[in-house]
Order: C-alpha cells, then sequence, then structure tokens
C-alpha cells in the first residue's frame, strides 16, 4: 500500500502546530519590567553568539560542501554525483541551522513568560516552559523529515535518479546536519559550561554570593549557556540523529527492495517516522489533562510518555502490517525491541542519576571524607553505568537482529535492527520537547532570582528547574542509545556502499558467490585495520579531551574577567552599581568559538587522513592485501571502516561514562543541599550535613568536574559517533578507489 | 646454528647472580635499633599479607587448574591434552608466585639497609636499593625463562610431543602466570593505595600531622603497600608478560617452522631473551662506574640504560643473523623498531608527567581556581597522552609488521611484530630492577622520618624517592606498551590456534585455498563481534570501576579506624602512647583481598560466558553463520575473538589514560610543594604558592584521585589485557567445538 502521501501532510501539519504552540507562548504576557529586562539581555547574548556560530559554521560548511563534491565527483568518476552530494550537503546543514535557530529563538522568548506565569500558577508554568519546548521538539524532527522527503523525491522523480541510487545521493544531507550538529553542540556545549563553572568559582566559592545573584557578571552568560547549549547544541544533536538515520535506514532497505521490487522497504523509514509524530504530538496534547495544582510537574510527563509508548505500538504495528507484506511481525517485533529499549534507558538513567537509589548515595556518602574520595567513587559509578547500557545495546540490536533475519530477506537481520533504532526514536519529538523544558525552566529561575520576585513564585520555578534536570539526563541517556543503534545501522549502510562499489566489476566473485548476495566483512585481525581500531578509540579519547580542556580554558578567562569586575568597581559587591555583564558574554562567547575548532576539525579530518593513508600504504604495496581482501579486490575500506566502529564503541561507552557520572555527581550534591545526609552525632542524636558543610564542599567539587563531562565531552560525543559514519559514508569513494 | 644450550646456562647464570646480589644485600648493617624495629613492622605486615593473598590465589589457581584442564580436555576430546595444559597452568602460577615472593622479601630486607646505607653516603645507598631491586627484576625474567624452556623441553622432548604441538600446550604456563598476576596486582593494588589514600586523608588533611608521622596508625601499612603493590604485584605483572609474550612468539614461530622445517623459529624468543638477560646484567653492573656523589641519581640510571639499549642491538644482530639464515635483516630492523619503541616511550612518560614541561605546569596552574579545575584540566591531560601513545604502539605494529612480510615467509608479518615486542621486553630485566628500586627509597625515606634519623639521611633518601617516583612511572609506560605488542601477538597466536583446528578437517577450502595458509579472519561487520566487541570495552570500564571502588572502600574502612585509635587514646596525638599499628594493617588486608575477588574473577569469567554465549546462539541456529563464517565452518570463535581484540584495544588506552594522569597530579603536587608555582602580587612582586596554599591543597586531591588510577585500575589492566589473550587462547576449544 503506497502511504507516501502521508510523509508530507504530517510532516507540514507538524510544522503548523508548532507555529501554533509558538503563537501561543509569544502571546502571553512577558512580566514585570525588570523580567523584561533580564529576559531581554539573556535574548541579546544568546542571539549574538548563535550570529557568530552560525558565520563561523557556515563558512566552514561552504569549504566543505565544495571539498566533498570535489573529491566525490573525482572519486566516483561523476561530476554529477558530486555536485548532488555538495547541494544535499549544504541543504542538510541550512535545515539543521534554521531548527536550532527556531527552537531556540522561541525558548529564550519562553523564559521570561514562564517566570512570570510562575508568578500566577504552576500549571501556568509548566504550559508555558512545555510548549516552548515542543516547538523546537517539534520542528526539528519535522524539518529533518521534510528534509529528507524533499529531498528523496527531487532526486529521485525531478532529477531521475533510480530508487536505489538516490538513498546514496543523499547522504550527504546526513554529513550536512551532523557537520552543524558537531560545532552547534561542541560550541554551545563549551560556552554553557564554561560560563556555569567560571560563574559558580568565582561567585559562590571566591565571592560567597549565591547562584544567579545580580552582582556576578557572569551570570547572564550563564543563562545564556543553558540555552545555546542545551536547546541549539542538543536540537541540532537530534535533528541529526533522526536525518542519518532516516538515511541509512532507507540505505539498507535498498537491498530488500532489489530483492522484492518494492519500493515500501525505502520509504518505510519516512512513514513510520511520521507516525511517530503524529504519536508524540497526541502524547504533547494528552499532558494538561494529567496535569494537578501542588503535584510533582514530572507525573504528567510521565503519563504523556506513557501515551505516547502505546500509540508508537499501535502504530508499528500499522505500518509494518501495511507496509511489509507477509513478513511485517518480524518486523513490528523488530519495533517492539526498540520501543522497549528507550523505556528501559529512561529507567537506567533515572536509577544511576537520582538520589533515591544507590549509586548517587554512595557519592553522598564518600563526600564525608572529602573531595577526592567523591571524584574517586563517583568514577567507580560512571565507570560501572557502562555495563547496563551496553547490555542494553547489545541485547536490542542482537535480538532485533536475530527477528529481522527470520524474514528470510536478504540484509534482513540489518534492516530488523533499522527498524527497532525507528522504533526508538518514534518518541524523539517528546523527548527533545522535556530537553528544551530544562533551560526554559532553569532561565526562569534565574529571572525571578535576579528580579527579585516572590518566594512562592521561586518555589514553583524551583520545582519545575529540579524536574529539568532529570528531563536533560534522560534525553542525554536517550540520544547515546539511539547514537548506539544508530550507528550499527549506519556502518552497515558504509559496508553496503562499499560492496556497492566492487559488485560493480560482476567479476567479483567472493565465497564462489557475486559480492552482492553478501557482507562486506571487516576483518580486524590483519595489522591494518587493527592500528585503525586503536586509532579509533585513541580518536574519542583525544577529542574530549580537546572538549574537556576547553571548557576549562574558558572558564578561567572568565574568571579572571569577573574578577577584575570586582576589582576594578567596588561597587559592584556592595550592590551600587551594575557589572558588564555585556563583556562576560563577549569573552565567553569568543572562548567557545574558538575552543569548537580543534576538536570539530579532528573529528572531520582524522577519518579522512587515516584512511586514506593505510589506502595508500596498500596502493604502494608496503602492506600486502590478505587473501580476503585481495578477493574483494581492496585493502583500505576495512582500516578505515575498523576506526568507525571501533571509535563508535569507544564513543558510546565513554559518552555514558561522561553523561551518567555527572548526572549522578550533580545530584549528589543536591541530595546533600536538600538536608537529607545525616550523621549520628555522639550523643546518639543527628546531625544534617547541608549546605556549607565539608561534604557539601566536596559534593560541590565533583559537580562543577561533571558539568564539563555532561554537558560538553558526552553530548558531542553522540554526535561524533554519527559524523563518523557519514563522513566515511559520503567519502566511501575515497577510500576504496 | 643450534644455539639453544644458552638458554639454561643463561638461565641458571641469572639467578645465581640474583642470590648473589641478595646475599650482597642482606649481609650489610641493618642500622639502629629503632630503624630495625620499624623495619621489622613493615616485613611482618608484608609477609602477612602475602601469606594470605597467596592462600587465596593457590585455592583460586587449583580448582582453575582443575576446570581448564576438564573443559580443555573435554572439548578437545584428549584428556592428555587437558592433564598437560593443567599441569602447565599450575607450573605457571607457582613460578609467579615464586619470583613475586623472593623479590618481595629481599625488597622488604633491603628497605632498612638502605636507610641505614643513606646515613653514611648516598652512593652506598643507591647500592643497596638498586641491588636489593634488581634481585626481583632479574629473577622474574629468569624464572620466566627458564619455567617456558623446561616446559618446552620437558613437554616435546620427554613426553615425545612435537615441535608444533608443543607451543600449544604450553600455553598453559602463560595462563597461570597471568591468573596469579591479575590477582597479585588487584590485591597489591588495592593494599597499597588504600593504605596511602586512607593515612594521607586522616592524617595530612584530617589530623594535620605529616607524612610518615609515627602517631599515624595507618603509615605502616601506607609502607607495607609499597611493597605488596609495587615489588609483588608488578613483579606479577611483567613475569606475565615475559611469559605469555615467549610463549604466543613461539606459537607464531610454528607457522615458519612448518614451511622452513627449521625449529629456530620456534626457539628464538627464548634464545634472544636470554642475550636480553645478560644485556641487562652489564648494564647493572655498569651502573657504578656512572654514580658519582652529590649528583641527581637518575643520571647514572640512565647511563646504565643506555648500555642495555647498544648491547640489546649488538645482541639482536647477532641472535637474528645466527638464528634466521638469509632473511635475518628483517627480522633485526623489526628488533630495532622494538627497541626504539621502547625508548620512546621512555621519553613519552616523561613529557607526560614530568614538572619540566607543558602538560604538567598545565595542571598546576589550573590548581590556582581549585580542586575542580585540577580535576578538569587533568582528565584532559590525561585524554590527550592517548594521542601519542596509540601513535608510537600503532607505528611499530604496522612497520614491524611490514618488515617481516619483506621476509615472504607465511606469517612474516606478524612474526615481525613478535620480534618487535621481544626487542622492547630485552630490557625487562632492568625496567623492573629500577621499578622495585622506587618501593624500597620509599620504605628507607619513612623508616628515616619515623626513626628520627639525621636530617642529612633524609635529604638523600628524598632525593632518591623522587627518582623512585620516575623510575616507577617509567615502569608503566614500559609496562603498558608492551602489553599493547605483546596482544596483538597474543592474539594472532589465538587465531592460529583457531585456524589449526579447522584445518584439521582437510575439506575446509577456504578462497580456494587450504585454511592453513592463510589468516583467520575475525569480522566485526557480523551483529555478533561487534556486540562482543562492544563488552570487551565495557569489560575495561567495569573493571575499572570495582578496582576503584575498592580502594575507595577499603580507604574509608582505614580511616575509621585510625580516627576511632585517636579518639579512644588521646596519648596518641599527644605522642605519649603508640597506636596499634598491627589492626591497621590487618584491617587493610582483608579489604584489599575481599576486594580483588570481584574484578578477578569477572575477567577470567566474562571471556567465556560470552564466548559460550554467543557460540550457543550459533549452535541454537537463532544466529546463522554469515558466507564467510560458514565457509569456515564456525560462527562463535570471531565473537570472543573480537571481544579480545577490542577489549584489548579499550584496556591499552584507558591504562594510558590511568597511570599518565596520575603520574601528573602527582607531580603537580609535588611541583608545587617544591615552591616552583610563583604567581605576581598586587606591588609588582612575587609571590611563591607553596605547601598548604590553597593551590596545594587543590593539587592533593588530584594525586590522591590519581592514587588509584595510576597504582590500582592502571597496573591491572595491563595485566587484564594479557589475561582476556591467554584465557581465550587456553579455552579456544570451549569456543570452536
Amino acid at each position: 500500500m503506497d502511504m507516501i502521501w502521508i510523509v508530507p501532510v504530517v510532516g507540514i501539519a507538524t510544522v503548523l502546530f508548532a507555529a501554533g504552540l509558538a503563537w501561543n507562548v509569544l502571546k502571553r504576557d512577558s512580566g514585570t519590567p525588570e523580567m523584561q529586562r533580564i529576559a531581554g539581555m539573556i535574548f541579546e547574548g544568546a542571539m549574538a553568539f548563535l550570529r557568530r556560530q552560525y558565520q563561523t559554521i557556515a563558512m566552514l560548511s561552504v569549504v566543505t560542501a565544495v571539498v566533498v563534491g570535489l573529491i566525490v565527483g573525482y572519486f566516483d568518476e561523476s561530476a554529477r554525483t558530486g555536485v548532488l552530494t555538495g547541494i544535499a550537503f549544504m541543504i542538510g546543514a541550512i535545515c539543521s541551522a534554521i531548527a536550532g535557530f527556531i527552537g531556540m529563538y522561541v525558548a529564550v522568548k519562553s523564559n521570561g513568560r514562564c517566570a512570570s506565569a510562575a508568578t500566577r500558577s504552576l500549571r501556568d508554568a509548566v504550559a508555558v516552559s512545555l510548549r516552548g519546548g515542543a516547538v523546537s521538539g517539534f520542528l526539528v524532527v519535522a524539518l529533518s523529515l521534510l528534509g529528507v522527503a524533499t529531498l528523496f523525491a527531487v532526486y529521485s522523480r525531478l532529477l531521475g535518479n533510480t530508487m536505489e541510487e538516490t538513498p546514496f545521493l543523499i547522504v550527504g544531507f546526513g554529513f550536512g546536519a551532523s557537520f552543524v550538529a558537531l560545532f552547534a553542540q561542541l560550541g554551545g556545549g563549551i560556552y554553557t559550561k564554561a560560563a556555569d563553572v567560571g560563574a559558580d568559582l568565582v561567585g559562590k566559592v571566591e565571592a560567597g554570593i549565591p547562584e544567579d545573584d545580580p552582582r556576578n557578571a557572569a551570570v547572564i552568560a550563564d543563562l545564556v549557556g543553558d540555552n545555546v547549549g542545551d536547546c541549539a547544541g542538543r536540537g541540532a544533536d537530534l535533528f541529526e540523529s533522526t536525518a542519518a538515520e532516516n538515511i541509512g535506514a532507507m540505505i539498507l532497505g535498498v537491498a530488500i527492495f532489489q530483492f522484492t521490487g518494492n519500493s515500501n522497504w525505502i520509504l518505510f523509514p519516512l512513514v513510520i517516522r511520521a507516525f511517530g509524530l503524529i504519536a508524540t504530538g497526541i502524547g504533547v496534547m494528552s499532558v494538561p489533562f494529567f496535569t494537578r495544582e501542588k503535584q510533582d510537574p514530572m507525573t504528567p510527563l510521565n503519563y504523556g510518555y506513557y501515551v505516547i509508548t502505546c500509540l508508537s505500538i499501535a502504530f508499528m504495528a500499522l505500518v509494518t502490517k501495511l507496509m511489509m507484506g507477509d513478513n511485517w511481525h518480524w518486523f513490528f517485533f523488530c519495533g517492539l525491541v526498540g520501543i522497549a529499549t528507550s523505556v528501559v534507558f529512561v529507567y537506567i538513567t533515572q536509577y544511576y542519576t537520582a538520589g533515591r537509589w544507590r549509586p548517587v548515595k554512595e557519592i553522598v556518602e564518600a563526600s564525608r571524607t572529602g573531595p577526592a574520595t567523591n571524584i574517586i567513587i563517583g568514577t567507580a559509578v560512571g565507570f560501572e553505568t557502562t555495563l547496563v547500557t551496553a547490555l542494553a545495546i547489545g541485547t536490542a540490536l542482537i535480538v532485533s537482529f536475530i527477528l529481522g533475519e527470520h524474514s528470510n530477506l536478504p540484509n534482513g537481520g540489518v534492516f530488523g535492527t533499522a527498524v527497532a533504532t525507528m522504533g526508538m526514536l518514534m518518541s524523539a519529538a517528546y523527548i527533545l520537547s522535556m530537553d528544551t523544558f530544562g533551560p526554559i525552566t532553569d532561565n526562569a529561575n534565574g529571572i525571578i532570582e535576579m528580579a527579585g520576585a516572590p518566594a512562592e513564585a521561586r518555589d514553583i520555578t524551583d520545582s519545575l528547574d529540579a524536574v529539568g534536570n532529570t528531563t536533560k539526563a534522560l534525553t542525554k541517556g536517550y540520544a547515546m542509545a539511539s547514537a548506539g543503534l544508530a550507528a550499527f545501522l549506519l556502518f552497515s549502510a558504509f559496508l553496503d556502499k562499499v560492496k556497492e562499489h566492487f559488485a560493480q566489476d560482476e567479476s567479483s566473485i567472493y565465497f564462489g558467490k557475486p559480492l552482492q548476495e553478501i557482507p562486506f566483512p571487516v576483518d580486524i585481525s590483519g595489522v591494518a585495520p587493527f592500528v585503525a581500531a586503536l586509532m579509533g578509540v585513541m580518536l574519542v579519547f583525544l577529542f574530549s579531551s580537546l572538549a574537556i580542556r576547553a571548557v576549562g580554558q574558558a572558564a578561567s578567562k572568565i574568571i579572571e574577567e569577573v574578577r577584575r569586575q570586582f576589582r576594578e568597581d567596588p561597587g559592584i559587591m556592595a550592590g551600587t552599581s551594575r557589572p558588564d555583564y555585556g563583556r562576560a558574554v563577549d569573552i565567553t562567547a569568543r572562548a567557545a568559538l574558538r575552543g569548537m575548532m580543534a576538536p570539530g576539525l579532528l573529528v572531520v579530518g582524522a577519518p579522512v587522513v587515516i584512511g586514506v593513508a593505510f589506502r595508500l600504504l596498500y596502493k604502494a604495496e608496503l602492506l600486502k592485501p590478505t587473501a580476503l581482501q585481495a578477493s574483494v579486490g581492496s585493502g583500505g575500506p576495512e582500516a578505515v571502516a575498523a576506526l568507525l566502529m571501533v571509535g563508535t564503541i569507544g564513543g558510546v561507552i565513554l559518552a555514558t561514562f561522561f553523561n551518567n557520572v555527572g548526572g549522578a555527581w550533580d545530584n549528589a550534591k543536591k541530595y546533600i543541599e536538600a538536608g537529607l545526609l545525616k550523621v549520628p552525632t555522639a550523643d546518639g542524636g543527628e546531625e544534617v550535613l547541608g549546605k556549607g558543610s565539608d561534604a557539601h564542599k566536596a559534593a560541590v567539587v565533583g559537580d562543577t568536574v561533571g558539568d564539563p563531562f555532561k554537558d560538553t565531552a558526552g553530548p558531542s560525543l553522540h554526535v561524533l559517533v554519527k559524523l563518523l559514519s557519514t563522513v566515511t559514508l559520503v567519502l566511501a569513494p575515497l577510500f576504496i578507489s
């Protein structure tokens, strides 16, 4: 059954829905003049950064698009392919930038309105922040879907490429999107954590003034950071996740299309994504029905998520049944595996990062003997979280592969893992909405503090802020797991592409069969793939090193600036004159832009350099191809494939560590601040070790260390993992010819 | 030319040489009665721990030997093979235990004598500590060589196994050695760092008394820890490195032997190791000639190392020329690559961990803004060190592989990497001597402090202690790099063994050739090997989590005990009564023994469980073998091979991080303590931020965090990497049949 019409319909409807949400938020009361003034400063700072960041990224993107187009055109011996790939890259980059921009625009317009709503009621405040967040969530997913679908339609129907060729041609879209995402996430992540760490160290620790105190010159930069990091950065991250995963799944569908002649296998990813948007839309609209005054704001959000999960299961059954013929049930089960994985990750993240359970309590206990034991035990807890993460991802891959294999279709197993990934990502728009909820409430909280609003309003935004922390942690777990699943699908697509190349030569017989019919091998028993794999894991560590160091360096610049302002104008501390917020914002922006360059270029350049270096070693006959390599006429693509695959594994594991340890340290600090750490005293009573105690100071150190881990390195690694795949996929001709 | 006679001659001569050194040290003056009393307590504590630890390890070893024998016997369908493997395992375990025991015995007897010598002259003190350390260094390497050679002789000549079979039968020796090494390194590593962290936190930080102050109840446990961790633990580590690497290289030689009919290819590893011992012996004896009074004690040690390097090059040329016929020069170049790699690592480690260069200075600078930035920048530096490490290991592997390939012998490339590893390990005995030098001088330093010896003696041991820190860092870099090289050789041996199995079936035709002639592939493009690889990296993180947590937990037990003693007997702090050192020693020992069990059993058990699980998935036909797997009749060994190879990569990278970041944090603290951190003051002058400053306190936090990283998790990972190889190699029948 031809269901592709549903894609543009749902895509456009979603954009209109997002516009309606934005309109609903923007028409609301924007608070007292003081609130408007502060919100205005945040708005200006965020926009100024985004403008400069996008200028840099635009320049880099244009250069990269041209280079990529030239490489693909030259090595694939087709100028047309090169041009189409370069154009796809630019469109992907532009769509990603638009999604990030609009989402952040609405978020920075919502924060003041959320603060104002909080002076009235919790219900109002939740409505503003959730709707503001949902604009970003829905736009990101809808634009990614429309972008891929439009490009597919244009490249196949208008430009007359075949159904088989087109998915390979639009891979550039995914590369462009992940290219922008990498720099957006890196720049935003460095900005937000440098401002956060700098403001905390110089304000809370040195000057002894509270968080968000208007006397701290870095406080506006800190509030701006939440937006550019969590809204713009994470939005770009999930935009490219959904785009890359769509295209990868379409490429995998090509093999089944060639066998069955049914184009549904290529179009399925787009259709199921459209249904995911419908489920998510209904879920978001259901949230107000579950909201009661004086309730934990997490509860209605959870109900909304359950609604989406149930609808996703139903839609998955419907779409597989209508599109996949006799074998639909195997792939429906694969989709179930993906949906279940997404639920599992919600619980794993909560267990490891919420104060109720053993891991955070262990860190709290260790804080009693100082910052060193807090860090030691925190590291142990963070490393431990890789166990369940790896088991969950591994199980999802194996089970969905086995289920897919039972369809007896070529590539069925790998396509099964793709369907699982799609099942997992059906709720992406909702998760992203909840993520953007975080910075909006965080900002609202800051605005209320700075504007001196009444304590009741502060209580409301405080409770929303705590929920925002949980939803931010969930998003990272979710983004990580989906990156892990998507990566397997993406490098399977790369191997298909490599095979595609060698199989053009009809003499490529391999195990007595044409190469077309069997998977392309990546044999790491050879020295070149093994060393490339070593480089892959190293690359992940080096990238993290650069990202973390950038935060440290930028933070120290901010600290110097705030110290200078305190020193040169004693009126600031006395409260008689205002600090120069703008200078701090400007310094942070410049440091973040400088800091994002090295790690970003490293990740794009390293696979190319290493892949080409190994290819040249083979071409110079210094490395002889093994029997296996010789049989497929190659020696080269295996090395870059090994780098990609093993680098991905390293990235997934390290990102898991970063995200979870950061969340656990953060919540250990909050646990102590909430006065929950009690120790028996000599006289048989109990003493609360709360804010200001030595244990609290130790926990603050852990929290600060965790900041660049969980908000800069971790999220950037998600993008890295997918960028590695898209860069090798697009530049495959370079490693083959 | 038959040179095998040189192996027993050199082996026995080396044992006698070590005995002579031991006698020379033991006959010396053991100092004042107070020194003797303190040294006696350290001796008793160390011996008591080793006794209990060896009891536990012995029990575990017997059970494992029986289980391994049964598994190999049953699945290989040969009771004889099972029994011989089990016996080899036990002999390996016993030899490793003996080497560790004697080395540590001499070290704990040398510390008091070194303290006593320091009251006379630097020259004397260096002589005692270096000779004491050399006993351990030479015994470890000689026993490993004699063990492998004797077992080879007995199994081949007496029991009549062929030259081809024997290397595979004595693999159990390597497994036994790595089994003991794992628990020795883990238990010793947890002991030493728990005592160190506990004593520092409760003494220096809480009570404000200096390091090694006799009022601290944990001070003896701390001194004991240096011996059981650095002497016994590292000794077992390098024992199994040399053993496993010898056997692995012999297995790789089998393929060339089958082609050339010349058994030299199997015996070469033993002969070159013997020549390495000769070079090292001459090097150690040359050190006194370079020693001058009032000189940096590192200088003569460096000259000794240069002597060994030159001799190694000459011997490598001699032995390859005599044993390898026409192709000798290719393998000589491979050996050169290995020797060069060892020199490179000496410099890399110094660059990243010594105060003179950028990395440590960066951490020092970050300490000015507190412990959080110290940890953040330290982590960035630590991650960065993986770059040069991976490049150096990768380059050594590729270059030696290419050189070996040029010999045009079957397996020549892989054998080339084996020769490089052997070149690198020629200086093992010297490196290990320098490593054991560390705890001896550290202990001497503590004894002098506690015995209240004159300040000049303290100056001498202080300078020796600083050298000891450098040599300890060097050993870790060296052990890591050799583990990385050895691992490639070991899993190549595993793949040879797997191939051996499938090639028995003459119908195994593969790419139109008998399997015998081509390498066995490990194709990670399949879902099972990919997930197994994911598990491999996770395993490394989980193991580190358990090891680090064990240190944290044991340290908190020690802190509680010392606090209790301070509380219950105020006379301790006043200096009127002695603390109960014995109880602190006992508590540490019990905590270390408990802590070593979980990570130890995890590493032995996990590859077996995962390997068997995947094998069963194939047997149950839930996973279908790919065309590639089907062609070699398998589906199973690839998964465990992927776990092994990618886990190894993860282990090498993570251990590099742990070792270097720990060393850098340690030396950043020392840099500040030495008064080298100067900041400009407002009046244009300079202020020294030294001991007691906030920057120093921040650096102490980093140093403490680094302790379990560099002395527990890092060194244990070296063993893990090789244990993964030996356990899969020995239990290969389980994953095949």
